[in-house]
């Protein structure tokens, strides 16, 4: 699967290309229109989330409700793209939109301004902007309607807002009602006092949200080449995203400071047939565990014949 | 530019092919041998690192001291290989060797059993080994020959080990005459320490190095696609390390407490010209004017011209 | 540069987006539409070609009249779709279109239709189809706009329709007047008459298009891997348009027929420097000099010092 | 499946490593080194084949016969190395060798020399060689082996030497026994007559070879994009071969000639149950045939039920 997006935050709209998607998979505007609205909620968002209200429109690689295998073409409006039009234009406007030269720390202006020598660092900013993360979030609704196929489901969770932080329970429902996605409603009512403050103060607030993948399908990546490796390519995707700066897997920063008996996910035999298999990611009670799993240890015994 | 390895633990060796290295660039095998040395290096590595002494063959690319433009083959013989013939070998042996069933957490054994059906576990675990990283280390040697050219320099320090940490300072000689490569010489012996005793224990620790590139071009990566951005493709590249879990930049997952103005790099004229910039990234006294610059921001005044 | 494409041929518009063009190249609408009309013309287009009328629309990368380094995205409406709604519908409609089940020979219909199982080939046909060169014909006007910043021209003409040939001369001109793109008058009309012939009984022909880069920076591709020659990677765009079988450099095919010292270009010192080359391509001169530049050859004498 | 290859005509040797073959795939060093004899047969090959005797020593991906999953090294020792030791020597030497200056018509030697401003033409020459191919075949044979259990055969047999030409038949054990790899024994005869007397003369010949695949299974490439299509990717192939300079499905230059119905593959029905077909590209026949199928077409009826 291969994916290109493109489109600026006030130019008329932003649209994914997604290649490789098998044909046969039903897809439907509602279900990514659902997650375009999940991201836009959330409290703290700008007042233009408002004017947003995201719609997808489908112009490629879907017909009667299923993809055909071609590629499939997301096209999202920018709703006040009237109110941009010269700045904007295509094509040389007859005066010249003034040029924006304050650069923001924290954002790609300075980099992209040098890397093409702009003028006008708005040349930097309508791309390297939150709205490109729209076509992602419609890419990503065709993404997990196919990994729904194989039984995978993701599912995400804030851990942290400034220093109010929560316990993840990946309780879908508590989260999907959360203002601020956190399954903890008390801790969502302080996280979103903490926002209301910073704000108030002219600040921001950094965070941490946790994500979750469940039947996950076994042997996706590869330890072959170093470019294959899930964890790699898991990494690349999440810190490609504006303004992540850090990824880890499970708490590996405060993992890093114990013992490796302490933090290694222990390999259990589900059952007694010897091929049936678990990795436990649930910590508090596997940490314990994996000392005992960790000097027997578990051994591997395929009933599969040999190819 | 593109890297494919090869070879396995117990193979006759590993050995990297770099594609896309510009011609007429100095390079030579007693350059990447010492990069190959300060790997092996350290305390606590295992005793096979004194086994393995890795020197480089380059067998393709290079020509009387200096990259034709074809693709560097680099070969790192192992040792030891002759006394796994048996085990490694190519062609089915008579008497076929005992099969590993034993999986560690923490490896990627259970993922590729699982992936490709293996019954020998082995076939795992020769592969998604740490002795792949030769092959790495020896074509980073190469990059690292290129990136001088431009007046990149690329350090890393030791940042924690278990529970004893320090605060990096990026003094080559200092980290270089560190067993641990800290540029702490008492927090050195102390982490020293920290591994002899876990190694006591029968157990293994973590740890945190600190990446500092310097002289860094401005204008790699690219704003302008997921996949083209400079800090998902660093982060890529560091979690495709066999034990790396956790990427961040600067100390993103403290800093997701703080708020905004006390954490971005500042952008700062230079002189008068308007023109010189610096990114200030000495965190204690850049963030104190940080504050300033959010506030007054900078402008953007390019003398370029229009091309 | 990257390039994806999608849209299907009724549904509402094709469009490409490209990645990877540098800031600064002046693009217009109107130098697109220019051709995207030229793929339009000729004797013997469909009727559909009337219809159509193609126009692009850019949605992204281009602002002010220059590209500014983010994916320029290129729109072109289908000026029928609406007639086609129903049966193109993203979402299933209450009673369902008509399968298509009839298998054209020379077409993806079976491959299609065969390597996902659909049963209505429609979903195969929406996109194997001549349609999807307009997205390609917009995206080789931008390519074009970079050519010709670095003096670059590509130019082609027709050299046979059915059993009509004649020999290209690359006179601009005179290929843009022709109905059927051949600079020489009296064989244009007789390829007119003969693609007239043909349709009058129901038949198809096939053709010869001779392709012309001037200009060319020395040193495109590369000798050093076999996915990165240039040769491999044009022959592998020409041969993806849909009704191309074969591909050829100069006349490969007949040239094969006859000794080495006849085909070869010879390579000639253009002046008394040294540092002067030219590789002949004219084929009637060159390959009687050629023969004598094969046995004195030419010697390579780069004025260059080491770097 | 990812494939680079590396080394010099006179260097160490020349390798190949194969990315992403599948585990469990029995593939051995005497099924390769076949494939490397048959390549340096042949009547013309030059006297160097007799030195080379090639032969494959797996250093990678490969244990106890079957493949690993792991990337797969394939190395072949230049015999004569150790004449060409101060000549390509990694290190510089004392005494520089002399500098090739002489550059070949219809070889890379000048577009390398300028790509990358060489003084010493063979910087290019060593790479820009037919001994490149060496590794290609040699990791041709592990794809073969791969097609193989698929049930995909590749055959090749010479279609013209010069202006000789004889009708493949793909008769595999005429074409092995011949010295020029033609079924026609009379026909062999005159090649290698042909190749003696442009020999004499100080002379080369071109020529033309058939690839038959058989066993293909449907489905491989795709219309989606243009850079999946297989015919674009099999173009791509051939020509990267060194002295490649066309590629055509079937007879496309000739057939270009002819009408729309003379020269399209037929689809037929293979039995009566309506789901079994054929695509006959057995010319003599099928052009015969094709009319009436054209005509009639064939109807897709898959029993397959939506998934």
């Amino acid at each position: 699967m291969r994916l290109l997006t493109a489109g600026e935050s006030h130019g008329p709209g932003v649209l994914a290309v997604i290649d490789g998607v098998p044909a046969g998979l039903a897809v439907s505007p509602a279900e990514i229109d659902a997650d375009l609205r999940r991201r836009q909620l959330g409290y703290g968002r700008g007042a233009r989330q408002k004017i947003e209200r995201d719609a997808v429109r489908i112009t490629g690689g879907v017909r009667q409700g299923r993809t055909t295998g071609a590629p499939i073409a997301l096209q999202i409006e920018n709703r006040d793209a009237v109110n941009w039009e010269r700045v904007m234009s295509v094509e040389p406007v007859a005066e010249a939109p003034d040029a924006v030269t304050r650069l923001r720390p924290g954002h790609a202006d300075l980099a992209g301004a040098l890397k093409f020598g702009h003028e006008d660092v708005r040349d930097v900013i309508e791309r390297a902007s939150a709205r490109e993360t729209a076509a992602r979030v419609a890419a990503g609704a065709v993404a997990k309607a196919l990994l729904r196929v194989v039984g995978t489901d993701v599912l995400s969770e804030t851990k942290s807002i400034g220093d109010v932080s929560s316990v993840p329970t990946f309780d879908r429902d508590a989260i999907e009602a959360s203002e601020v996605r956190s399954s903890d409603a008390e801790r969502s009512r302080a996280m979103v006092a903490a926002i209301a403050a910073a704000r108030e103060a002219g600040d921001t607030l950094g965070g941490v949200v946790a994500l979750r993948a469940s039947g996950v399908v076994a042997g996706l990546g590869s330890f072959a080449e170093w470019d294959r490796r899930l964890d790699g390519r898991i990494a690349q995707a999440l810190m490609s995203i504006q303004s992540a700066k850090g990824v880890q897997f499970a708490d590996a920063f405060v993992a890093s400071r114990e013992r490796g008996s302490a933090v290694h996910d222990p390999i259990a035999v589900r059952d007694g047939a010897g091929r049936s298999f678990e990795v436990a990611t649930e910590l508090a009670a596997s940490r314990a565990a994996s000392r005992t799993v960790r000097t027997s240890c578990w051994r591997w015994r395929s009933s599969r014949s040999r190819r």
